[in-house]
């Protein structure tokens, strides 16, 4: 993993240098993670566009063992004051480090007005989102662990199903704690995020939280959960009917499954980001559920399970290969049950690779 | 709890009046749930100082039904972009809404760049950490909840030990999983934070991640763990030994179980912060460990499992009345092992109430 952090750096300073600046504070440990590989709660990173030898690494010293093993290549420092502590750096070398730009899409105002002081001797310039633009095609390692968060979601899921775990009587908050121990079984270190299990009139709820209503004949059953591997999510939705399903569920599954499958038919490099929502968006129009269709189509997924970029009415740019989204169209139907069909899934030249492998079949159980 | 967030905005405007201010545009999530009940992941909210009548809530369709619950005592807006949202409706109203305060500490550079475009009409100035500061005193529904998720942990704990789950040949990983479904079971939502199970040499290492480490007779194992009960944290440490203890070991965790014990005396209100993490600290010092000290004595406990106020050297201020810290000394002798003691306390007139109360004496497993 070493190459690849030195590469995706080497990637950076490109970015560096079209924007003019001599370095680059990198303060997001989400960002930091990317770039170095470490995974503690306090870090800081300066990556000088020069090269690794003015690329200093900060973290305090509750994680000086881990951070050896974990950034083995390049300069550490140890201090509590991450951030200032390499303000400090560099408003001693300012021939060096003479302009600086900051993560403003992450730093605070307040925060901005301490850097501004220990930073006195050198220009901090705004530089938004340049580690973002970078995270938003995966690299080789990057889709291996989506795959394997992918991996251990369906698995989980198929292990669920098979050991009857979906049944009337349960309560959505059993289901999901045996949906995401069984995930933890398949090489998740932890849920992607806090599982939706939606039974009946709650499936109507888009993000509805799990709680204590027992699963009855004849609901539908929204699950949307995923696995985290290597500090990479997956996400993926499916719902299922207990029993025989009545016709108005069956047309919805039927709706939602075509909007999906629209949705994904129109992710390709190149495509516009409201172009692929409207790609599901019109289907499920067409059918006079416009209104039942409250939320964007899809979002990236990678280091956070929410990210750049976004399958919306209002997305604006481009997919490029080797983004990884989420394509969920949903109908919802107030007091009566939610249909919400997701897939994670990596823009390829071609067909994207769909990596959330469940079927979307109506399973009725 | 209507009442209760409503007692909280009431406390709000009397900070909002003192820092000049008509109104609080509040955007930090755990802010809003403070003050509002809403859980969401999406939402804005604009106190006016004045009273409630001018005072909006903002978040997006999908929490239509749900924020309808939870926020049924306030008036309630529908947009995808909240923060902006408010702000349009501040400045079509600039005599109501001429001084807005923001939280500096949480709104990025970026977004107080668009924030002040948005709020053209009016004057946008910062006021960090007005939330916060309600938030260090908690109040009796918070300290009821704390109180909960101290005891569902002490519950799962007692199970752990009952069931034989500390025991040589179990991997950290097993022992993690396992205290985390035990503390599920005695009510918690999810664990505080990822749980801390660090056996042999690991236990010297302060934040060590669970791994497939096997625990192995004679090692310490240190468990740092949480419960949350509707969205607050208890934090708490135990270190056991498997086996007869070592003459070493005995003689750390008994110093650790003194400064511990120095540390609890010393909260109380009034006293300053460095101080109460001085009072620990001399104990180990002064047994010429201080250099395996490596970290603060402790830190608040709340809605977020660290938030203010921080018994540090560093520490500035304080303990009041009603404030929930942490006291969590540790030795750590890298390469052998280490010792962390850990209790969650509310601080009160006179003998600060102990949330956790598993026992702190050495058990031999």
């Amino acid at each position: 993993m070493v190459e690849t952090h030195s590469r995706r750096r080497a990637a950076l300073r490109s970015l560096l240098s079209e924007a003019g600046v001599d370095a680059l504070l990198v303060t997001d440990l989400t960002n930091i993670r990317y770039l170095t590989g470490f995974t503690g709660s306090n870090a800081a990173l300066l990556v000088h566009a020069g090269g690794e030898q003015h690329t200093v690494f900060c973290t305090d010293g509750r994680y000086d063992t881990q951070s050896a093993a974990e950034v083995p290549d390049l300069e550490r420092v140890l201090e509590r004051a991450s951030a200032a502590a390499l303000a400090t750096r560099a408003a001693a070398a300012p021939g060096t480090y003479g302009r600086i730009g900051f993560e403003s899409q992450h730093v605070s105002v307040e925060q901005h007005e301490s850097l501004k002081a220990g930073f006195a001797a050198v220009e901090l310039v705004r530089t938004p989102d340049l580690v973002e633009q970078l995270r938003l095609i995966k690299d080789d390692a990057e889709i291996a662990a989506l795959r394997e968060a992918c991996a251990a979601a369906d698995r989980a899921l198929a292990d669920l199903l098979a050991a009857g775990g979906l049944r009337p009587g349960r309560t959505e908050r059993e289901v999901a704690r045996d949906l995401e121990n069984r995930m933890l079984e398949h090489g998740s270190s932890e849920p992607s995020f806090r599982s939706i299990v939606a039974t009946g009139a709650n499936s109507a709820i888009p993000h509805h939280q799990y709680g204590d209503t027992v699963l009855a004949a004849g609901d539908f059953v929204k699950l949307d959960f995923g696995a985290t591997v290597d500090g990479y999510h997956s996400d993926m939705t499916r719902t299922f009917v207990l029993g025989k399903p009545a016709g108005w569920q069956r047309e919805i599954y039927d709706l939602v499954r075509r909007a999906q499958a629209a949705g994904t038919e129109a992710v390709r490099p190149g495509a516009v980001l409201s172009e692929v929502d409207a790609a599901a968006r019109t289907v499920i129009a067409g059918a006079g559920h416009g209104d039942d269709f409250g939320h964007g189509l899809g979002h990236g997924v990678g280091l956070h399970v929410h990210e750049a970029p976004s399958l919306a009415t209002t997305g604006v740019g481009t997919l490029s290969a080797g983004m990884a989204v989420t394509v969920e169209p949903g109908v919802y139907l107030a007091g009566r049950g939610g249909v919400r069909i997701e897939d994670t899934l990596v823009v390829r030249d071609g067909e994207p690779e769909i990596l959330t492998q469940s079927t979307k079949d109506l399973v009725e159980l």
